[in-house]
């Protein structure tokens, strides 16, 4: 490619970007998009931006750039959460980084690129890409000090600033931890592998255990109950409800009144218990069981144990309780919006065989899909190629996120996801580019180690124009359609204005960490790996990193809305990947200069790539610990306050609501209902009263007009486990 | 090699072993040997074993082998600690497998090994070993199945064995800690990385801390301070106090006593502290220095926590202290014999990069052995290998115990030497032999990962001959050797009858686990990846298990007395040894089938390669987390009863007087000494007494003889010093 081919192109992807932010000025200022471009806004803080018709609204403008620029810190972790700043400050450290690099490498590296041999140099426009890289400096050059310089200068200055990025983050995730309103998943443990017996029902087992060995701590517990075929019915029935009533707004409420009956499950917050699951329990239901011990075989799984303050929580899931490690396994539950319940209930014995074979499955799709991308790389040129690898990325991407067994929080799945798409981005584009050819011959480099240096020095200069135009389309590219968002406009159009449905306020998706970050970083890597070699991309990757992060900025506080938060554990991901990055630049570095021979350079290439390893162990050391967990001194200090300004019991109370594993569906009204014909247990179950509704009377009217037609045995065993159920709730109260 | 040669060798050996057995059932009655082969029992029975002159005592006996396998593992235990018992239990695992392995592999596979090839077979005792190995099996046999299978059995069983050792020794270990008597180091947290503040002296600040965030469970705590010059200069004084004592043991009362004043250092315990260390503190005191603060820069650098209770202390060593990860580092405490002073000073901040670089000075070092290994193995044959290896070695192991860096305990560094000669070993014995030919070409197939099933299939067939020997000769001589003591016994008569010193009952060695542990463990590794390829080694090896398990229990009864236990933990080195065997021979086996061209074999060996690493992980979920900390649940047991008995106090009482940095010196008489000039504090530290002399006035009599030619300012710093440490230590007595 020519330097003339390269700028046409660039202009082209200039004028398409400039086309889509005029383009998406326009059309969010329309009030029938509102939902796409503000669904945050609207659904946090209930703005409507409906006007009237005037002629500003079809003028493109700048005012959003400047509104995204001037948004400060602050109000982005008040807007967006944690997770989002660091996003963000992933994004200035790529801009500073690389704006040093920049400065650096085009002013002093490229023009020692250029005039690296002695020949004869056409009309700039006319070269050659290639010109401009370390492969046109001749062997033995006595400039190659300068690119060994530049390296340790980017390598310095990355090293620093990742530290300062770090210990901002450390200090905002501990601002974060002592942030004014109480977590109640500081105070809650989420214990699994909890021991069967056959004597005592597990809600018993978890009492006994957490009164005999953290009385002084201990509050209360709440089983998590398993799920599976009730929670699909449950689900199927929300749906069609909602469906049924999106049509006939006035009628539904007698018709779902009717299946719905409510049930106190998670503490003082009462909750809808639906008459259908017991057809599923009867389904389960052995042929001679002992009526209302009969679920217990399925809650012994994991139960939520509340404890009186943060630092005894913080005790409970740090230490080995029991002389069997997987009983009793404790951990610091996620916070209540993050619960991913469905993964609760799994028994942890199997967790870590489900962990290796996501693992080993991941691997072989990995290599698997080696196969398309050489083919695709053999058969044609690249422009096939980058059209191609979205849409095989794509797929792969939602593979990785489907394949997450065993996490316990939606922000722990989309972590874990994260990391996959991050090696397989890295591993497909990255190394399965540079490394083109068969895939035995990438297999083949694979296995001699010893040459990946030499092999990544001579492929990586070549392959900048492919990186180059990479950033180009891809880079700017992905950023236009994030803004535009293209598939939530057109879906907005179809609904509003063909299926003609109501406007959904619930949905407001949230910021897809697990894609963007690992983008952002392979950027990152391809800045890094080529700055001192091909420094012409730089300036494209900066014009990428700069529009990133107005176009982010504004998304995270327009667009998305954050459910739940990692609390910075983005950070650690993005650290070592940088460190990756470096350390692969200073090997690729030092093989160049090998086969530059310049021992003086490669020589001295070798202790930067040490000094970046230990600088990486002292971050490990000092700063990563405070992500794995929290620092018994704070949270004590916090305990402390609470109970000074005698704010510990409002927190207690709480709890007791704050973990709900069946959630009132909003829409549906809530009912007493008599259950009559229950020989268990006769009364009310309020044994506490937190203002309304929160007792239900275990008698079932079979007069009920829904309950016609059903068996008699079939409600009798509703009704034994409603009142089981009730029974267990109360224990878990009372104590 | 011939099997008649084979066999003569072995013959020569075992007469050999014979012979020495016998030399040791005669040498070991002789009363003179007594210490060299009775060193336990003496130094902990008091048992003397002279005898009068008869003729029994010259006639060879087996009454020790008897005595030996006849003592119990319990009995093992009470004598020698858990670390015997462990590897004890390593020794009985291999007699197993190893018998299953030999009756499986000798009648299975080396008639089919033998008559694998169509060819015409010779007398057997001219036949070449390499007849009995799998490279005779014809490509593509119908047999080969027969050696996939034994793999099977021999790594099932194996898998098997492993789990029920594993269970047990954990077993055995929370037995040890819950043994009848409470250990003070389960009451103690060692403390690291303490801030240093200008305003507070390092014991305040430990106070201060511990006071208000462990407020209800902390005791008191004993700051460690900084020696180095002042030990130095006290071991020197106590070595030149000795040697004076030994050759007049009258006058030396007098001219000791003079020179050496108690101090109340630590706790109940009187200590003697030396005028001597006074001079080294006036070389360190700075020109303008605060009196008696100076003493502070150098102390804040650890302290010994004490805390009420034992799941206290569990807790305060678990968790997160502070935002920074490197100050308050805790770690719960070694036992008081086990602690290793000399390290504990060092600053946490340096330790990493100390260990950092103590490992890359151990991955330098084993790689530069690579060229005398291959020197001499380039130059002549295999009997002169055997000859300087070990010489080697010897050397190594020396290297490798002297450079560990950081270990605050001395079973830690045992323990860490061991896995360091572990690794060594089996590197340099093994694959380097295996391997064998130039530095060059064994560090191409370090580079080629691929091919490496593939190279180790071709040689380890051909190299079983020489493991056979090593078995022979290394195996069976270090065990005569083992048994014969014969430094030992050199030395002991040297002493005795040439220098005619007296007898020093004080010195009884340690067993050296870390060079017996890999000893046995590596012809663990030799039996499991010849066991199907080259079954002829198995009888040898099965001979050295069984003598070793004699001789090992023979010595750990009687010769070695244990001062210190890691609990249990050369297990896990064991156990991981094992599986790194184990896959080892399997991807042996599987590049072997793959050579023979049987798909079938070679396809079913990678389900066992997988079988046996998800083994190995679930043995590191369920039994791992019990050698790495205690399970809360027995530690609030342990606590509770203590308390209910009422020990509870006087195990507190015990704890000031556990730790002691400067021990007394015994053989050097104590006495009360008036401290007359030091204008500080007056009037006697005694806040407690525990019986005997407890107490130090801090006056000191200027003119007493030995202190005449003195300088008065460095008495005076004496003075304030000694009056300082007192004040310290009374502080941490009374809270």
């Amino acid at each position: 490619m020519k330097i003339s081919a390269l700028l046409t192109s660039a202009g082209i992807n200039i004028g398409l970007c400039v086309l889509f932010l005029s383009l998406y000025s326009v059309l969010r200022k329309q009030p029938a998009n509102v939902r796409v471009y503000f669904g945050r806004r609207i659904a946090e803080e209930n703005e409507r931006l409906r006007g009237a018709f005037i002629l500003e609204r079809f003028v493109p403008s700048t005012g959003w750039i400047v509104k995204a620029l001037q948004c400060t810190e602050e109000e982005i972790l008040a807007a967006a959460g944690l997770d989002a700043v660091v996003f963000n400050r992933i994004l200035v450290f790529s801009i500073r980084i690389f704006s040093l690099a920049a400065v650096l490498c085009v002013f002093g590296i490229l023009p020692l690129n250029y005039f690296g041999q002695d020949i004869k140099h056409v009309r700039i426009p006319s070269e050659s890409l290639d010109i401009f890289t370390i492969g046109n400096v001749e062997v033995r050059s006595r400039w190659l000090w300068v690119h060994c310089v530049a390296l340790y200068i980017i390598s310095g200055v990355a090293c620093i600033l990742l530290y300062i990025e770090y210990k901002h983050i450390a200090r905002l995730r501990l601002l974060h931890l002592t942030s004014a309103t109480p977590n109640p998943s500081h105070f809650t443990v989420l214990v699994r592998g909890i021991p069967k017996t056959a004597k005592e029902s597990c809600s018993d087992v978890v009492d006994d255990f957490f009164t005999k060995y953290h009385s002084s701590s201990y509050l209360f517990h709440q089983v998590v109950y398993k799920v599976g075929k009730v929670q699909k019915i449950m689900t199927g029935a929300k749906k069609a409800y909602k469906k049924f009533k999106h049509f006939t707004d006035e009628t539904v409420d007698q018709g779902c009144r009717s299946i719905t009956y409510r049930c106190c499950l998670c503490g003082a917050s009462s909750n809808s218990f639906k008459l259908l699951n017991t057809e599923c329990e009867q389904n389960r239901r052995k042929p001679d069981n002992e009526s209302s011990l009969n679920l217990d075989d399925e809650e012994c799984t994991a139960a939520f144990v509340f404890f009186k303050t943060r630092y005894a929580a913080l005790v409970a899931s740090e230490i080995l309780q029991t002389t069997n490690p997987m009983k009793w396994v404790a951990n610091l539950a996620p916070e209540p919006e993050d619960v991913y319940w469905s993964n609760l209930w799994l028994p942890y014995k199997q967790l870590w065989v489900r962990r290796i074979a996501t693992l080993l499955g991941s691997i072989v799709f990995m290599f698997l899909f080696l196969v398309p991308v050489t083919f695709i790389q053999g058969l044609s040129q690249l422009e096939q190629l980058q059209q191609r690898l979205p849409f095989l990325r794509g797929i792969l991407k939602k593979k990785y996120y489907m394949t997450q067994l065993g996490p316990t929080s939606h922000s722990e799945r989309k972590r874990s996801a994260c990391c996959k798409v991050l090696y397989f981005t890295i591993w497909n584009i990255f190394f399965v580019t540079v490394l083109s050819g068969t895939v035995i011959s990438q297999l083949s480099v694979l296995s001699s180690p010893k040459d990946i240096p030499i092999q990544l020095a001579r492929a990586v200069p070549g392959q900048a124009t492919f990186f180059i135009t990479y950033v180009l389309t891809s880079g700017w590219a992905s950023l236009s359609s994030e803004l535009m968002q293209l598939f939530g406009l057109i879906w907005n159009f179809i609904r509003k204005y063909v299926l003609r449905m109501r406007e959904d306020t619930e949905f407001v998706p949230s910021f897809p960490y697990h894609t963007e970050v690992p983008k952002v970083l392979l950027f990152g890597l391809l800045g890094f790996t080529c700055s001192v070699l091909a420094p012409l991309i730089l300036p494209f990757l900066l014009v990428y990193f700069f529009l990133g992060y107005v176009v982010y900025r504004n998304q995270l506080l327009n667009v998305y809305r954050t459910r739940y938060d990692t609390g910075g554990l983005y950070w650690p991901i993005a650290h070592n990947t940088v460190i990756f990055s470096l350390v692969l630049t200073q090997v690729i570095g030092l093989g160049v200069f090998g086969l530059k021979e310049s021992p003086v350079a490669a020589g001295f290439t070798i202790p930067l790539i040490i000094l970046t390893l230990l600088f990486n162990q002292y971050c490990r050391n000092r700063l990563l610990p405070l992500f794995r967990t929290f620092p018994a001194q704070d949270l004590i200090d916090m305990d402390r306050e609470d109970e000074r300004s005698g704010r510990i019991d409002e927190i207690h109370h709480r709890l007791h609501s704050a973990y709900c594993q069946f959630p009132d569906t909003e829409d549906v009204p809530l009912e007493k209902i008599k259950i009559i014909g229950g020989d268990e247990e006769q009364g009310c179950s309020s044994g506490e009263s937190t203002g309304k509704d929160t007792c239900v009377d275990p008698k079932m009217d079979l007069s009920h007009p829904t309950l016609k037609g059903l068996p008699v045995s079939r409600l009798r065993h509703a009704v034994r486990s409603i009142t089981f159920l009730i029974r267990l709730q109360k224990r878990g109260l009372s104590e």
